[in-house]
C-alpha cells in the first residue's frame, strides 16, 4: 500500500486497495440487476445503485475473504449479495418510512410508486438467493438466511418500539443489530467462511462486524442530533420529527422528571410537535449528557470491534478495519 | 383411500390422504411463524394463516414427495417454506393492490398497516429461506431461489403490462408464470427432488405444476368476468374496476374495432370509467367469444398438466393430483 492511500479515509484506502474486486462485483451487480422480462426493474435498480453509496458492506466481505488468505472467485458473488440485499432493504425502507431522499435522489418510492418499491426489493432479494446459492456452500446460506431474519424483525420490532417511551435500550440494541449490525457481521462472516478460514477466525470477523454495525448506528442515531457536540447542523432532527426513539433519548427518558416525561410522550409518543420542541428536546439531552454518554457507547463498540481483530494476521488489511471501526466514531467529531 | 373421499373435492381427499404430514406441516408453520423479539410479527401471520386457505401448494409439495416414494422429514420443511412465501407475497399483494380483503378477512395492511404487511412479508420470506437451507440440498435451494425470482418479476412485470393495452398474450404468460405458476412448479419440483427422483420424474412433476398453475390463474381470471357464462355473479368486475389486463380483455383488445378499441383504451388505460361500462366489456367479450376461447385455453392448460403425470407410477396419489386439473377448470361450470 503506497503513501498515497494512507490519508485517505479507510474504507477509501479499502475500495484502492481491493479495487480489481470492487470492479468484479460492480460488474456483477449489474449484471444480475436486469430483467428482461420487466423493463421497470432495471431502472428502479439503477437509480439506487448508480447513485453510489459507500459500498461498505460488500467492501467488508471482500476484506474478510482476503484477509482470510482466500483465492477463490466466491467473495465476488458474496459481496454481490450483501450490496442486494442492503438495497433491497432500503428500498422496503423507504416505503415504510415514507421517505423523500435517498443518497442525495428522490426516493424510488416517490420517483415510481410504493408498489414498485415493495417489488423490486423483493426481486433483488430473490437475485442475492440465486448469488449466495452460487456458492454451493450451505453454511453460507445458512448465515444468510438467519441475518435475513434478524434484519426483518429488527425493523418489526422498530414498527412498535420506535414511539414506544417503554423501550429500553436492551430493545435498541436488538433493533439496530437487527436494520444494520446483522448485516455487516454476515458481510465479514461469510467472507471467512468460504475462505475456508478456522472457527476461531470466523467468529472474530462476526464479532469485528456486529460490533462496527452497531457503532455505526449509534453514531448515525447520533449525528441526527448533530453528534455530542449539543449543536444542530444541517439534517439533523429528522428522528425527533418522525419520532423515532434512539439511543440518546432513551437515555434521557429513563431520567426524565415529570415535567419532561410529559414532554417526550407528547412529542414522541403522542407526536404532538410545536416550533421549539426539538431546541428543548436538545436542552434536556444536553442536562442529563444523554449526547455524551450515547458517544461512549459507540466508542466503546467501536474498541470491541477492534479488539475482535486481535485474533486475526497484522497485515494492511486488518489494519484498514481497525481504521475503519475508528473513522466510524471519529464522523462525530 | 375409502370410499368416503372419493367424493370429495380433489385438494379435500389430497388433504384427507396426507392429513398426518399436513399436521406436521401446520406445526411447523406455527412455530416458524412466531417471533419473541417482535410480537408484531405473529398477530399478522396468526391474522393471515389461521384464515386458513386451501392450503394448496404444500398440499402439492407433499404430494408429490409422497408419489416418489419419499420417506424422510424434509418434505414438511418444503411444505412450509412454499406456504410461507405464498404468505409472503400475498402480504406484499396486498399493499400494492391496496386491496381490503383476503380470505374473507380485512387485509392485514387494513388491520394494521403497509409497513407491518412490507416487513413481515420480508420476515416469512426469510423464514421459508431458513427452512429450506435446514433441507441440505442445494439442488432444492436452486429452484427456490430462481422460483422467487419470477415470482417478484412476473409481479413487477404486472405493474407495468396490466394497464397497457400492448400487453399481448405472450406478455400475459409471463406474469401469471410468475405471478402463480412458478410456485406451482417449484413446490411440486422440490418434493420430487427431495424424494431423489430421477430427471424424467422431476421435469413432469415441474411441468405439471407449471401447467396447473396456469390453468388455475387462467380460470380465476376468467372467474371474475363470470367464468364463460357471461353472466356476472357476485364478486365479479374487480380486475375490470382496477384496470387489470387479463386474458379475456386480451384477447377482445386483439379483434377490436376501432369503437371498441377506443371504450378499452378509456377505461383500462386512462380509468375513466362509468355506469354501464362492465356490462358493455362483457358485451363486447360475448361478440369475440373472449369467454369461451379463454376457457379452452385453460382446459388446455389443464389437458397438458395430467399429460404431464403419465410418467409417474399410477397410484392415488397422481389420481387425485390429475382430478386437481381437472377440478381447477370445473369451478368454471
Amino acid at each position: 500500500m503506497g503513501q498515497d492511500t494512507i490519508s485517505a479515509k479507510p474504507h477509501e484506502a479499502l475500495a484502492f486497495l481491493l479495487r480489481d474486486e470492487m470492479a468484479r462485483v460492480d460488474a456483477l451487480i449489474r449484471a444480475r440487476m436486469a430483467s428482461k422480462n420487466a423493463p421497470r426493474i432495471p431502472e428502479v435498480t439503477a437509480h439506487l445503485v448508480e447513485a453510489g453509496g459507500k459500498r461498505l458492506r460488500p467492501l467488508l466481505t471482500l476484506a474478510s475473504a482476503r484477509l482470510c488468505g482466500y483465492e477463490g472467485p466466491y467473495h465476488v458473488h458474496l459481496a454481490a449479495t450483501v450490496e442486494f440485499i442492503h438495497t433491497a432493504t432500503l428500498l422496503h425502507d423507504d416505503v415504510v418510512d415514507e421517505s423523500l431522499q435517498r443518497r442525495g435522489r428522490p426516493t424510488a418510492n416517490l420517483m415510481w410508486d410504493n408498489k414498485s418499491s415493495v417489488l423490486v426489493g423483493d426481486y433483488l432479494f430473490s437475485r442475492s438467493f440465486q448469488l449466495m446459492v452460487e456458492t454451493g456452500s450451505l453454511r453460507v446460506l445458512d448465515i444468510l438466511a438467519n441475518a435475513s431474519a434478524t434484519i426483518a424483525e429488527g425493523e418489526v420490532l422498530q414498527l412498535t418500539a420506535a414511539q414506544d417511551l417503554r423501550t429500553d435500550e436492551a430493545t435498541y440494541l436488538k433493533v439496530i443489530r437487527g436494520k444494520t449490525a446483522a448485516l455487516f457481521a454476515a458481510a465479514t462472516e461469510v467472507g471467512a467462511v468460504i475462505a475456508g478460514a478456522d472457527e476461531g477466525t470466523i467468529s472474530a470477523l462476526n464479532s469485528y462486524g456486529d460490533a462496527l454495525g452497531i457503532s455505526f448506528q449509534i453514531v448515525d442515531d447520533l449525528l441526527d442530533y448533530g453528534g455530542s457536540s449539543s449543536q444542530l447542523g444541517k439534517n439533523t432532527g429528522d428522528d425527533f420529527r418522525e419520532r423515532k426513539l434512539t439511543l440518546p433519548v432513551i437515555k434521557a427518558v429513563g431520567r426524565a422528571s415529570a415535567d419532561e416525561r410529559a414532554f417526550w410522550t407528547r412529542v414522541i409518543e403522542k407526536g404532538e410537535q410545536q416550533d421549539g420542541d426539538l431546541a428543548t428536546a436538545m436542552q434536556i439531552l444536553a442536562r442529563h449528557d444523554s449526547l455524551q454518554e450515547t458517544r461512549t457507547e459507540a466508542i466503546a463498540w467501536a474498541d470491541k470491534a477492534k479488539r475482535a481483530l486481535r485474533a486475526l494476521p497484522d497485515n494492511d488489511l486488518r489494519r484498514l478495519l481497525g481504521d475503519l471501526a475508528d473513522y466510524v466514531v471519529a464522523r462525530l467529531n
